[in-house]
């Protein structure tokens, strides 16, 4: 069945409606009408059958049962990602909403191609919404993780976090002190972790030691390079595995 | 350094030369020229720096010291992979190079939506051999993995095969013996692995049935929906976990 997210509170018997693309979708280029059967989810866990109960003058549906969404991870997972080129970063988002991530924060790094502004005039931050929208519908979630505006790494090292804090750095990255997936093996499963990785071209050295002097916990993955737009996914997948998510 | 693929053997003091695509690499793209150092791979695991010594009228390099590649796993894992709509494919392949696959075999299941013929007449595998050398350049691996002639599915399931044989099934695909990755966790690393990953759709009910009656492991993922592009890569990355390989 097909899935639509909507802003409204989802109550069994009640009757919601959709916000213009989620409306769009259904009446426009899937066309359904009246009398079709699709799955609603509200971006905070729920999600329900719906019957659509009339298309004119005005797109309403009436909720049904709840249904089951697919499972949330029990570590809360928040990606802060370095923005990459062009478009890399859509990749991302997509596979990080897939995996499960609660929330992405965008982050501008000394090597990220591309200023805040720039991102705000392309409307960045929008595209990856729809994008985190269209891969949790994908995905069965009923959840849609939120997209942070973009912000500077050196503000965001030194602002509070959620969880264990972990930045992935290349193999070939001189830091003192860097962990690997097996001492956290070793570690409680965390109730929350906030997880950095950076962008073409990696870190400065300079990040890397505020990170650490921040507190956060310098991560490798071993000896291989990852290009920049499949790291975020084959770190998450690989800390889902060690604490049992998939 | 910049890295080239030889067919030539690498030996400290020898001269070798470059197949075209290589040699107009490192004189058309990156214009280098006699006395240029570079990296170069025989695809087998060796790698050396090498000297251009000439560029007219034939490329010849002089090898020098042997370098340290991205060590290759321990685990020799082929991934055996339904071949995708449109261009899907090459991302699945760039992504398994890069996380060390040791060859790769597109697979033709009920549901793939192009033929054999079709792929032959599109020089499909020419085109991910292409892909597969451009990522183990990227990083870093001196290791090509062959990629294989196109096979229908269920010739591969009953042909002999390398290592512990594993088919990622949906998390929805009805199936009674279906293991986790923690049942792999608690079992000795494998010394290699066959992976089969599904097209777009998933897998046909019977096709599950005719791995599982051929003796397939099916493994599934937690709960969670993969797309098709991104599943091979989200396995492996987990694989590597549990067997301590990133």
């Amino acid at each position: 069945m097909h899935r639509f997210f909507t802003t409204d509170a989802i109550e069994e018997g009640g009757l919601i409606t959709l916000a213009d693309g989620e409306a769009a979708h259904l009446t426009r280029v899937l066309r359904l009408g009246t009398g079709a059967r699709v799955v609603v989810f509200d971006g905070r866990g729920r999600a329900a059958e719906a019957l659509v109960e009339s298309v004119k003058p005005a797109l309403r549906l009436r909720v049904g049962e709840a249904v089951q969404a697919a499972p949330e991870p029990r570590v809360r997972l928040t990606l802060a990602a370095a923005v990459l080129k062009g478009e890399a970063s859509d990749q991302v988002v997509r596979d990080a909403v897939m995996l499960g991530a609660a929330a992405i924060q965008p982050v501008i790094s000394e090597r990220t191609e591309m200023t805040g502004a720039a991102l705000e005039r392309g409307r960045r931050r929008e595209r990856w919404e729809r994008i985190a929208l269209s891969s949790a519908k994908q995905c069965g979630r009923a959840v849609l993780p939120a997209i942070a505006t973009p912000v500077d790494l050196r503000a965001f090292l030194r602002a509070p976090h959620e969880g264990l804090p972990l930045m992935l750095v290349e193999p070939q990255a001189a830091s003192a002190d860097r962990q690997t997936l097996s001492t956290l093996r070793d570690r409680t499963v965390p109730s929350a972790v906030t997880l950095i990785v950076g962008p073409e071209g990696g870190w400065a050295t300079h990040e890397i030691g505020e990170a650490h002097e921040a507190g956060w916990t310098l991560l490798t993955l071993g000896a291989r390079t990852l290009r920049a737009d499949a790291a975020p996914q084959v770190v998450i997948a690989a800390l889902w595995a060690i604490w049992g998510e998939i």
